[in-house]
């Protein structure tokens, strides 16, 4: 029986929780029983040894109700037996609280942890796959980088054994969604951007996607996981798209290209960098949307390319999902 | 100590031996030591429980030269003591041999097999998962399908989780070589296909490519595999590239369509077929040159495309190290 605790119930805790209830069968087939013992958010939480009712937790947060206080994450690490944790609280690239906390205590007591928590990563990779390492626990990540687009596995599994030269990726969505609508309707920034937060893929302080932080915490987490590199958000060279003029798309288009907002990881280049690109309008790069994309260079694989939704809660619930069955199909050997 | 036994040693065998001699020190970190114990082809081999000369093996083939007659295939599952086989003889759809015999025999052993070989897995998929299974032995297959192209284990591992209602892939290079080349210059198949002789792209009988059956083969892989389908490989409906025309492409390209070979199965639609199809020219699988591509539909991760290189004695190989990377990764767990 493996006992999973989710810490974070937005969006992407309450899409893992649809996930683990709805494919119980099929996920039974993959990783055997499991029961979901602890579900915490900021403000509170509920623990069941014997299965917590996520159907009910699900309803009282979709009716912006709270869950039961009184109940904290740092309880449930101390008090809860538990095998792996869902680290899936809001991202804070400069703290990287409080999934960071949340992790290392996990990691400390030799639980394996599972996150779409950028935070953590992007602030101290290094010390926590030491500390994972120490203690014999594993930390997957699938999910703090192009949601259900597979990537970290893709590289370290599919394509292990090769050599990573370079990734360039489109790691944001919310800024692809505006570049080719930009590239399509030949408006400006603004009216597009409004555009975007009318249809919810922008947030009201859109910086944080338009501005190429999102991108730049993805492009870390890439180079220091897959690249062997050990790189800091601010050692990224980063200029986001809120400069761009419908006129730029008009030039670039006359030549045959398009621009992105590309993603960039180059260890012969010594690149780092996330800034628009001219990208040739039939290169696999030039897409359109909020998808997600990445060309991989490898040394015996040659180029890969991936692309898949970047973003949501289904999406990312299906990465993190993936990384739970990883966990436990290994450990079952 | 890891002990590889390499039957088959062509352009892939070698391959995979090449990598093997120049990746050590990278591999060594991943599995751990190993040694290869033996190598064999159709007319001999040489076995070495302390380790082959791969280096000398090689320079022997290379200059058309023989290994060593006497030592059989057989010989060396019967008598040699190894961990795991890399299946690298060639591929024949109708028997699956000998490949088929050699699978058999290692699994039976409770030897873990890694295969490029698309013969034994479209003439008894089942039979051969059933017999690991009871052996407790593992096949590995994702050189069989897209080269370097990962598949197998993106959907099996990083997409696990997943319903997959369907996959359309250009799963052969030769193919799309010639269409992306008709697209482009509008000429003749036959003259592309002159010209992709001359290049080494398409066989002297180019018959096994162009009649769409090493497309169908895969399918038949993939459908199985990922779909717990059980389908043969006459299940496949099946149309090559013989008949089209550079008009056809004009037609196409008026509309914005050109025309690749798909191989299709979707299991909502009961579609298991190989045939030329409209694309789209800004669709993802609308791709040139001797890639590979796939667009695979799930449920919660939404559409998956991925693209990389086909075919190459590299490429493959390099799908090959990932299998045994994967086999070793969780078995030391």
């Amino acid at each position: 029986m493996i006992r999973i605790a989710i810490f974070g119930f937005g969006a992407v805790g309450r899409g893992v929780a649809e996930v683990l209830i709805e494919k119980r069968d099929l996920l039974n087939g993959l990783i055997g029983d499991y029961r979901v013992v602890a579900v915490t958010d900021s403000k509170g939480g509920i623990i069941d040894e014997n299965g917590v009712d996520l159907r009910r937790a699900i309803e009282i947060k979709k009716g912006n109700g709270r869950l039961p206080e009184g109940v904290t994450t740092l309880d449930v690490i101390e008090s809860v037996d538990f095998d792996v944790c869902v680290e899936a609280t809001v991202t804070n690239i400069e703290t990287g609280e409080p999934g960071l906390t949340h992790i290392r205590e996990c990691l400390r007591r030799g639980i394996d942890v599972v996150t779409s928590n950028k935070g953590p990563l992007v602030v101290a990779y290094k010390e926590l796959v030491r500390l994972a390492e120490k203690n014999d626990a594993k930390l997957m990540f699938e999910a703090t980088v192009g949601g259900a687009m597979p990537i970290i596995k893709l590289v370290r599994n599919d394509l292990a054994g090769n050599e990573i030269y370079s990734i360039k990726g489109i790691l944001n969505g919310t800024c692809n969604y505006i570049l080719s609508r930009m590239e399509k309707e030949r408006l400006t920034y603004e009216q597009i951007l409004a555009e975007a937060k009318e249809l919810g893929i922008a947030e009201a302080d859109p910086t944080y996607d338009v501005e190429g932080i999102d991108a730049a915490a993805k492009l870390v987490i890439l180079a220091n996981s897959l690249m062997g590199m050990d790189v800091k958000f601010d050692d990224v060279e980063r200029v986001g798209i809120t400069n761009i003029t419908p006129n730029a798309f008009e030039i670039a288009m006359e030549k045959g290209y398009t621009i992105r907002l590309i993603a960039e990881v180059d260890r012969v280049e010594e690149i780092l960098r996330v800034s628009p690109r001219l990208i040739p309008i039939q290169h696999p790069l030039a897409i359109g949307g909020t998808l997600n994309a990445a060309l991989i260079k490898t040394d015996t694989a040659g180029d890969i390319v991936v692309v898949g939704r970047g973003a949501g809660s289904k999406e990312t619930a299906s990465a993190i999902i993936s990384d739970l069955v990883e966990l436990f199909r290994c450990r079952g050997l």
